[in-house]
């Protein structure tokens, strides 16, 4: 197995780690940073120093390109112009809208690791960081089903949980659970500051819950600036539906109205169950295997279905038919429940489907 | 060395393992659970299990009224009806403008911990639940020194910071560190419960900054509810300035205005770098010795003098004259810089003060 990293900091460091110490996989680097490169190659997080990313994707079955969001779009464009016809080309960047619009090549799948959101460099990659992380991935109507599975199994391999999702939705989630909290987070420390500096310089004896409220303010802008400005448009609409639930508190405050602070404080501590239990979701593996064509976009469709249902694929392999005419795809799905729905879906969309 | 605690939970207990453990005292309990009584006792908290407020703080030098926002001002009082008249009587509410108002008392100084927030019961009490916290102590005019400084060297002596604070400040504070991003956690859930429900059940995948910023979401509405209403001016302006900010950020997103997205974010970095430091400050300890008259308040406006200009009171220790008529305040403060504000300040405020 031969890996390519272009963007060799803590995401890709972390992924040459894993693969070189759990697939035993050569992994090759390029940086436009030296310094990232001979740090990368220090940390054994890369086995061979490139000079370029073409160097770097030569001969490579799978290529990740970590950098930042705001410079994506260029740096997948010159992968993929140098990568071998059979090599899978992913990201990792933290918006996948604009990314997706912006390529159209079987080659190309999106991705996304919730995994190493404090941006530092390679010389803190590990390669237990994707450990049980949920790795989005947003395949298109063009994506190669061979190379999908590859994808999906190899970030498997370095301790993932692939998850296929479409780039819209993928976008207004995390402008939810990631862009918004780093947004409210720069906000209290703003006003703290404020706060804190008015009485002169007294010394803020900060609680825990602002510790935890505050933790990413101001994550450094070189990344997020790019991040908030990929995704402005959801964002914006998220800080919309902030400001007016924040209205509402504030009046029912207002008014002294406890009954009504009590039932919204009460839907918040259902909504952070209801969050809390649908995460920790799963139960006993189960395989269901389909027949299906070898098209492009095939086994992309059927991962982004199974995802949109919130079922999610624990594991999955290919087998092509001998002609590649078609294939078998072995599905592995958590929970009697999840399974049974997995199992009508996949015969919805008109593929033979059995449970193994 | 004898206790009074009216009410046993998380906050009574842990102060109670605490002056047992460290302090040798005798620490008579008090609930109107009685599960809670009876599990403070297994627990070791107390060592005298009372059948009424009266019982608990008979022959007691200290009282600390440790039960929910919304009880509070008649369990103050029905404390100070009955405790002794050399007994200093303490709270430990989240919000302090309403239960100092409503007492005056000079055996009374309000308090809050900064610690225990997840509320909880005596269960899980710890006797070092407070070392490090800061422990804003809110003395009103009325109080008397020699119960101020009581109470300060019985907090030192279970590992807390005592701080004295002006009442409106500590609100105004608590407000922007503690009950805002209590307000925020809630929004953030709601809204992203809204959010993954409308992609029909999908599995949320939520990242390290959402788990972060929600983990006091929906605390316990019996405790908050009152939080809230009692300090719902306070809070509800900062809502306000809250959503003018946010207002703010939404539309440098709609313009697409990266340098204007990137000023903001770098200004949040720096608060929160100051943010941090100020918490960190400190240095080697200089002991101070000041005259003072031996009358009510004496004592408090030192210590809220000080507090106010951000020198934080290490330790101190009072010596009365024999007549009782003046006495010798000696005060420890972190730092050659603090110190020497200190020694001003006590200066201005009409006290002989030396360098011990």
């Amino acid at each position: 197995l031969r890996i390519a990293l272009v963007g060799v900091g803590l995401i890709g460091g972390s992924i040459g780690l894993a693969a070189r110490q759990r697939l035993g996989a050569s992994v090759a680097g390029y940086d436009a940073d030296a310094e990232a490169l001979t740090a990368g190659t220090g940390r054994g997080a890369i086995d061979l120093s490139c000079a370029s990313v073409a160097d770097a994707v030569t001969d490579a079955q799978a290529a990740f390109v970590a950098v930042p969001v705001g410079v994506l779009p260029g740096a997948v464009e010159s992968v993929l112009m140098a990568a071998p016809a059979d090599c899978v080309v992913t990201d990792v960047g933290s918006t996948k809208r604009a990314i997706v619009a912006a390529v159209d090549d079987p080659r190309f799948v999106g991705g996304h690791p919730l995994a190493g959101a404090e941006t530092a460099g390679v010389q803190h990659a590990r390669a237990d960081l994707f450990d049980g992380a949920t790795w989005y991935l947003t395949p298109s109507p063009a994506t190669s089903g061979i190379l999908y599975e590859r994808l999906h199994r190899l970030l498997r391999g370095i301790g993932a949980s692939p998850t296929a999702i479409e780039a819209d939705t993928h976008d207004t989630i995390l402008a939810t659970v990631s862009h918004l909290p780093h947004v409210l987070a720069n906000v209290l420390v703003a006003q703290a500051a404020q706060t804190l500096a008015a009485g002169e310089e007294r010394l803020p004896a900060t609680g825990p819950s602002f510790r935890d409220a505050t933790r990413v303010a101001g994550a450094p802008s070189p990344i997020w600036t790019d991040i908030y400005i990929s995704n402005r448009d959801t964002l914006a609409a998220r800080i919309d539906e902030t400001i007016a639930r924040l209205a509402d508190v504030r009046d029912a405050l207002r008014s002294a109205d406890s009954a009504r602070v009590t039932v919204w404080n009460d839907a918040a501590a259902a909504d952070r169950r209801r969050l809390l239990e649908a995460e920790l979701a799963g139960g006993p593996l189960f395989e269901l295997r389909a027949s299906v064509p070898n098209r492009p976009g095939v086994v992309a469709r059927m991962a982004l279905e199974l995802g949109r249902a919130g079922v999610n694929i624990t594991d999955m392999a290919l087998y092509p038919a001998p002609d590649m005419s078609e294939g078998v795809v072995a599905l592995w799905i958590a929970g009697e429940e999840h399974s049974r729905r997995a199992e009508q879906l996949v015969s919805e969309l008109g593929f033979p489907v059995a449970r193994a």
